[in-house]
């Protein structure tokens, strides 16, 4: 029988599908004990797998339910392979992007403090907040209160699984979408990411959905915040390292950009950290791949991966082959 | 030359389009004697006109610049012809009510709180949201913190320029649409208003986007609040009256429904307003239509308009035909 051992936080009652010829092994989170495992579905939290990963003998595949997996090559080294649950997020990971966008570009951060406040008459710091923000030197009647993705020109860095739904999601807003991933591509135009520097300057909204690597750290500084337009709009729904916090924090104190970010760097954001209090700003706390039907879909996709492997059919989500 | 009366808020150079044949009028907020004009341009807001529409001598029609124009028939009496501005307020509005939906799915109000506070651990208290108000009780590992609005059973209850604008931005959302209007038709399948009490129990989201008439008066009340599944959210993109507000507070505080409201009764909201403080709302004021292009776009329907009716053709967005 192929021993596959997962985290004992998984219900099992969402294995149902797989294989009857495998053995399946919970691993509590304190395992103290050497485990003889082929395949491992670590827990979504990586710091819930500390104690596990160091006990697996035997291990040749990783199964992450997740579509991060930047912790696992360090934790399982490079005679493992490894693959992601490709698939599984787009749609909470998409909608994640399309609602944190929008929220930005109408003004909910203000309208909630408003709604706090309880003074209807507060509406039009909106207008302020919208004249400072765009740099719009026009006159408006009515005043300005809120934006429309509709029409915007929109940069989107990343495109992979996630990525291309986060296009589909866009398609009624009628964007100017500009596509970058690691390497250009045609049918559709994709854009080196060589070619970020030039291509920042004409984005109002920047998109950021590229995995985390050694490659992509960084790739947003204070270069790339200087080449943006006045007002633009980043959401970083990849990982908190692309982005350079201190940067960031710096841009957006000084008032010439706002953002929307699911992932910081430090990860949780410590208390007092500085970019609690940045204005033009939304944080959600790593919480865009959350669903109700996230559990269901990250196991038919480790399930259909794993039939895979066991038939001898190449893997389709592989992000690590073993050495 | 025809005699076309305008708001002095408009900025002239948006009029720069309108026929040579036309004389324009600016009309100041305080006007204080009788002018002669065949069209009026109402100020965009109501209470601005209250000085003006008793000085009009000579009135044949008024072309308002927004969609909704309940006040201005008792202002002008029932010999003027009264058209809306249909279609120039189709795509803010349409953004807002699907900007506002997945706010609310996406516990981005608790969120802002979260990040208010600077307490990243915090995140969690969106589980316990989404437990008591989805009425969910199935064990989810790792914890739901977002909800979709993918696959969501939505209930559209006003299908006109607005509502079919809306449709379009739901699609790649690949929502279960159920439409309702004033009078039901087929191609697509849109059920009279008389079914909506066996249509809402089915709904997750019910969105209301239908004029402001006497019919539509209190629609929502609480025989349809009770009807409301678990954690349906109500999304009123249309007018205040159009839900009764002692019944909607009472629905809010019992934990039992959620809303998100660009529009209330009263309106203002006043300061003390019990609707201020109920849970699970997100509250906008009266801001969905506002957006850069507005002015532009209602400027230009009014123009379109106003050709035609010198030209002597029938007119396309009447709201009142003249007796």
């Amino acid at each position: 029988m192929l021993r596959v051992g997962y985290s004992t936080n998984i219900a099992p009652e969402l294995l149902k599908d797989f294989p009857a010829e495998v053995e399946l092994i919970a691993l509590p989170r304190d395992l103290d004990h050497d485990v003889e495992i082929e395949v491992w579905l670590p827990d979504p939290y990586p710091t819930r797998n500390t104690n596990i990963y160091p006990r697996l003998r035997g291990l040749k595949l990783v199964l992450s339910l997740m579509a991060g997996t930047e912790w696992i090559p360090a934790a399982v080294g490079p005679r493992v392979t490894i693959c992601n649950a490709r698939g599984a997020h787009n749609i909470s990971t998409a909608e994640w992007t399309v609602s944190a966008t929008l929220a930005m570009l109408k003004h909910f951060p203000l309208f909630l403090d408003v709604q706090k406040s309880g003074e209807w008459k507060r509406r039009f710091e909106a207008t302020q907040e919208y004249e400072k923000i765009s740099g719009d030197e026009r006159q408006h009647y009515p005043p300005v209160m809120l934006e429309e993705l509709t029409g915007k020109r929109v940069l989107l860095v990343g495109y992979g699984s996630i990525g291309k739904e986060i296009e589909r999601m866009l398609e009624p807003f009628r964007v100017e979408l500009t596509r970058v991933a690691r390497t250009a591509r045609e049918n559709p135009k994709v854009y080196s990411v060589s070619k970020l520097d030039e291509l920042i300057p004409q984005a109002q909204v920047i998109v950021l959905i590229l995995p985390s690597t050694a490659e992509s750290r960084g790739l947003i500084g204070a270069r790339q915040f200087a080449l943006m337009e006045q007002g633009a709009l980043l959401v970083n729904a990849a990982r908190g390292p692309v982005v350079d916090t201190d940067a960031l924090v710096a841009a957006l104190n000084s008032g010439r950009i706002r953002a929307a970010l699911d992932v910081t760097d430090p990860e949780p954001l410590p208390d007092g950290h500085p970019l609690w209090k940045c204005p033009n700003l939304l944080i959600t706390p790593h919480v865009g791949g959350s669903s109700p039907e996230f559990a269901r879909r990250a196991l038919k996709v480790a399930e259909l991966e794993l039939r895979r492997y066991m038939a001898g059919e190449p893997l389709l989500n592989v992000v690590q082959a073993a050495v």
